[in-house]
């Protein structure tokens, strides 16, 4: 927390990424960032048109050090920046909310990353393995098992990178506070859990019968790393 | 979706919420707008900061046509803006993944609400009601229920209100699109549901074990509306 981005690679603290509002929530260690990043499973991607912001979800994949983001959902903003585009990446995991005994405490548990930079689009090889990267963040196995995208289907997707240079992650975990003045008031206070769970897979009505659930959905699971109460 | 957003009421369409891309997955009335609001627990408030576009996770709530939000997330944007800033809300449900048997027709499941407008900071009796629509959205029956805020803590407490007169929703449902020549292909497809869901309460370990859990929250469930497989 107190290296600079610039000397340790390790740390991805900058100007923008400094936590200014509690701190002691804050991390820039690219382990805790990359562990959020490895679990959740869409972000919300923040760009700027004409002075206004905009804000949309779409699935995205990490590799090493580069995030892979599908770009069809930011097609607005796509039209005219094959030179790049300031955008603002943010992940957010739901942990809890936390009922404290006093309004003013309440809060949530929450796991989220934000990371800048020049959100770029990518072209021949490395698009074809940014959408194998994104395949494979939503359930490992499936890129091996689903047919490969033709040059037309290539064509009509965009892939953008997103180098992860510059980021930070907070983290709110743990029971609410309480003043020492409300100690004694009769008002049921802890955390509620939140989690996004999978369910059962529903087949496509259309599957012929003989079309097996694969291991790797039937035993599915989100890598988890850093999930605290 | 094809009236204006000035001469109806109901219709929050405006030439920013237009939906160009796969409009037919769009929605402009403002009850599925209010249904996926009010489901959702969390939402991502982007604004711009000298080019450079931010997107924080925070908590709302709804009230009729006006979004509160806690304001504190916002701290680094709320430095200088009494007369309010440009954001734009946006509000995501993962509701499955889709696993298509190519690769290319690979989705999720999800419904999102996107609001443009200025968010402004409020004072006084409205700031104390924008608390309890928040607090009240995290878990209905909690304001009766927790310690109302002193002076002192909603001077330290920001809420902003957006009103609800420009946006769109957002929904994609139902199985993988398949292209006529892939329909034969061994590779299973469909979709693998995920739902944020509530887990068993947690208490305080420092309540006393004489308080108990309140109804409304061993009863605990989010308002649905609009969810569709």
């Amino acid at each position: 927390m107190t290296t600079s981005a610039r000397g340790d690679r390790s740390s991805l603290r900058t100007k923008r990424t400094i936590l200014r509002r509690k701190p002691e929530r804050g991390a820039h260690n690219f382990e805790t960032i990359a562990s959020i990043l490895d679990e959740a499973l869409y972000c919300h991607i923040g760009s700027v048109a004409e002075g206004q912001p905009f804000v949309v979800p779409t699935g995205y994949g990490r590799d090493g050090r580069t995030l892979y983001i599908h770009g069809s959902a930011a097609s607005r903003m796509l039209k005219s920046l094959s030179s790049g585009i300031p955008v603002c990446v943010t992940v957010t995991l739901l942990d809890g909310l936390v009922l404290a005994r006093s309004a003013f405490r309440h809060s949530m548990n929450y796991r989220s990353v934000m990371i800048f930079g020049v959100a770029r689009k990518v072209a021949g090889e490395e698009k074809l393995r940014g959408l194998k990267v994104i395949t494979e963040h939503m359930a490992r196995g499936r890129w091996a098992d689903a047919r490969p995208p033709t040059r037309q289907e290539l064509k009509a997707t965009a892939v953008l990178r997103l180098d992860i240079d510059e980021a930070s992650a907070k983290i709110r975990s743990g029971p609410p506070l309480v003043d020492k003045e409300d100690r004694g008031l009769p008002v049921w206070a802890g955390v509620l859990p939140f989690a996004l769970v999978p369910g059962q897979p529903v087949p496509d009505p259309q599957l012929p019968p003989e079309v097996k659930l694969p291991a790797y959905l039937a035993a599915y699971r989100r890598p988890q790393g850093h999930r605290r109460a």
